[in-house]
């Protein structure tokens, strides 16, 4: 029981200080998504193929979550964009504070948009809240169509989810309608698009949807 | 620092425990082995190919782990043997006690070969022994080629590594030598197979490890 306690003591914690950073990032008006997936979904390179679209229109800022390297924050840095790289060190997920931290990093008063790449794991970042406007979670053909079945916690707390490697379908067992059924069973109010960061397919979707969302947020 | 001697202690406990479900595997000559993977790497599809080649000869029972649903546990048990699902409730991994509380449901004394598919997740599954004799870990062709990179401990503890969905090698981008590398210079004694479930290339290999294992346990 007193692991429970604990556990309960953390989240709330973590609620308070993912408080903070909403209010950081309304003061500062930046529009602040967490990318959630399993590992090798394709976050990092929705992130590449995002900047090379929108880095010369809108100021980008990245905060990359990792269990042990700095791999993804490299990847991202050739982008000349401020990108900052949580080490979890063996941590399963990104907490509140870790990005607190992590924003002192950043000249807040310069960013429109802030994407944070959270540890590729479909269970335990759903519990985290780190003061996002919206969790985004990504699922890919790749991985079966029973994800959101599955894992249904991190589709509840989420506000989009991005299918990706839709160029594969062609080649693997994935049912688009049974994902999208599961899905919105479980959250009615999640908004999906489907695409593919290889081919481009369906990317425009993605961007406009940043792009309507940043309208409401950048009156810099 | 309460929340580390707390995680200490439930490590150190859950030690004890796997000791003991070892002892228990020892006594009655199963063969336990711990599936590790990402969600839709391909265990529960590595599984029915399993059962399909080996039903007949050896006696097999399946422990299924998941955080929400019994899905896994009805496409398993098709192929007509014991199965207990361990439901985790959005818990991020099974552990010893889960395990012991799942063997009460099988009779032993008739097991050669006891698989048990853990929760899909690359971090926290690693930290947690269940008595096993061998833990396996499994990624896909389709997740990229830096996963034991990014996810070492997963790598460190495991005895074999699968790389599944070879069949798809022509249509993304992953350089098996970079994935071989990097395994094996984080475990030197790392196993190795490729191999597809779906076009069955490489599984013989899957299926001559599991027997050369077999041969040393089911001396029944």
């Amino acid at each position: 029981m007193s692991i429970v306690t604990v556990e309960r003591k953390i989240l709330k914690k973590n609620d308070e200080l993912a408080a903070e950073n909403r209010q950081i990032f309304k003061d500062h008006r930046i529009f602040t998504v967490n990318l959630l997936s399993s590992p090798g979904s394709g976050k990092t390179t929705l992130l590449e193929k995002t900047l090379e679209r929108l880095n010369h229109t809108i100021k980008i800022g990245v905060v990359e979550g990792d269990v042990q390297t700095d791999n993804d924050a490299q990847r991202i840095a050739r982008y000349d964009v401020p990108v900052v790289q949580i080490v979890t060190n063996g941590g399963c997920h990104l907490e509140a504070k870790l990005v607190q931290n992590a924003l002192a990093n950043f000249t807040l008063s310069s960013l429109d948009l802030l994407i944070i790449e959270n540890v590729g794991n479909l269970v335990c970042p759903a519990s985290y809240d780190l003061g996002e406007a919206h969790k985004i979670v990504m699922v890919s053909t790749t991985e079966g169509d029973d994800k959101p079945a599955k894992y249904p916690a991190m589709f509840r707390v989420s506000d989009l989810m991005i299918i990706n490697k839709i160029d594969l379908l062609d080649y693997v067992d994935f049912d688009m309608q049974k994902v999208r059924k599961h899905a919105l069973t479980i959250n009615p109010n999640l908004h999906i698009i489907e695409l593919s960061c290889k081919s481009g397919q369906g990317f425009d979707a993605w961007i406009d949807w940043i792009k309507g969302k940043l309208s409401s947020y950048t009156i810099k």
